[in-house]
């Protein structure tokens, strides 16, 4: 893959942090700036090495050939949106958020070199203090071209994916979208509201099952709200598919039937499961 | 603590067969027999060491001074009136079912030495090829004694524990019941209908969060159906609990209100967090 000259990173948080110190271990790019709304977050990542500068101004984007928005997923369409005008006419962008459909319809229309993106590399963490290059390490990135995508930026994109080490995925922003609903978003919607259901004074009772479970109830609640609203209508069809799950599990507890409770528990025991 | 001098473990699956190990390590026995319902289970917990001997017939805990009824909670309670006729006076029953109200009310009266426990240690694997002594590393056994308790055999229980490493509790039977209903029978409950709802086809659009979230949906179908009709009532509260969380959560979405949705997750963010 050709080397990038210059790399502007608009949010150097978890991914925006991680992103850079990859790039740099893969010698990806010539040079990595980095902006972030909090100016202590960009030191910090200049500091970790994930950038070599700091900036302050959006106009630092003109003279990149490749900028990655690493924001929650409101912020990534108005940064988008500022930077239409001031970029290279063959500058590539790509974002990194968690649903695509309201990102993708946004700025695939004003960015002419615009790709979608979304590593499955979160962590529960926030902040450029949790980055490091390896998260990204046997992950895989979802990437959503759709017609106005253009081919040599996606190639492009997809190149650099994998010259870190990440496996992609090409799907349409809303497949992305309706997947992600009952694979991240439903299980964080559940994650939240179970870790809200414990009486503190049970802590003590707690095991690694409910530790496991209630992990991603640390994730940012600014992020997963934005995440939340911008899937609304595919979280609300996962939601009713789980609430229906539970309510059969329910019903036979409380009808004492332990022939369809077995069966419901055998039946998740015996689903495909994830691995990777 | 007083060595014993011949330990008999009923069920030796992963948590029987991990006792033995610890035991066996910390030489805390002169003697490991162990029986199962399953000839080969048997035969691979002394294959790995778990025990010394395998034996077929209940009338070994004849000459135990431990008996360690390791299996699920229905069939703790039917091993217990098996073995009441049995023992000899002094010889200390325990258990390590997950759900203690049932088991002690059932076998208080019956054992004279019984101790009810309920060691935190189990994973989401099955059987003795996953046994090894380091589960109960860092962990917690719930001790519950009830007014029929003899103090000896409670104090002699709690130091076998702390010898094998184990920090004990202790409450009461229904305590123990109410919070492990909020603490472990809930995300169990949870996970299991997390993982039904995912269709299959977006398993590839999976990551560590779901991964974390659908992991105790892999315990074994009859124990957990057993757990969960063992404590019925305390489960269906706190299901009514989660249930109410979770649709605070949705109504949220549905309306769009991103300020009550933030203000659900930052809840859920703050809350005091179980960590060991």
């Amino acid at each position: 893959m050709q080397r990038f000259r210059k790399v502007v990173i608009l949010g150097t948080g978890l991914i925006g942090g991680s992103l850079g110190l990859a790039i740099k271990a893969k010698r990806l790019a010539g040079e990595i700036v980095g902006l972030s709304r909090h100016k202590k977050n960009a030191l910090l990542a200049k500091k970790i090495g994930a950038i070599d500068r700091v900036t302050f101004s959006l106009s630092e984007v003109h003279s990149a050939d490749l900028v990655i928005l690493a924001a929650p997923v409101n912020t990534i369409i108005s940064l988008g949106k500022s930077i239409a005008g001031l970029l290279s006419k063959d500058c590539i962008v790509i974002d990194v958020g968690s649903t695509k459909a309201a990102v993708v319809k946004s700025l695939s229309g004003i960015l002419t070199n615009f790709v979608g993106c979304h590593p499955l590399a979160g962590l529960e963490k926030r902040g450029v203090v949790y980055a490091r290059k390896g998260i990204f390490h046997h992950s895989v990135c979802i990437i959503t071209p759709e017609e106005r995508t253009q081919p040599k930026a996606l190639s492009r994109v997809r190149s650099f994916w994998n010259k870190l080490g990440v496996k992609t995925i090409l799907v349409s922003p809303e497949e992305h979208d309706k997947a992600l609903a009952f694979t991240s978003h439903l299980p964080h919607a559940v994650a939240f509201s179970l870790n809200l259901s414990v009486p503190e004074k049970y802590l003590r009772f707690c095991a690694g099952g409910f530790k496991d479970t209630t992990r991603i109830a640390s994730s940012g609640a600014e992020l997963w709200a934005q995440i939340f609203l911008s899937n609304r209508v595919h979280l609300l069809q996962a939601l009713a598919s789980f609430e229906g799950n539970l309510a059969a599990l329910k019903s036979a507890v409380r009808n004492k039937d332990q022939n369809a409770l077995a069966e419901i528990l055998v039946k998740s025991n015996k689903k495909e499961k994830y691995s990777r």
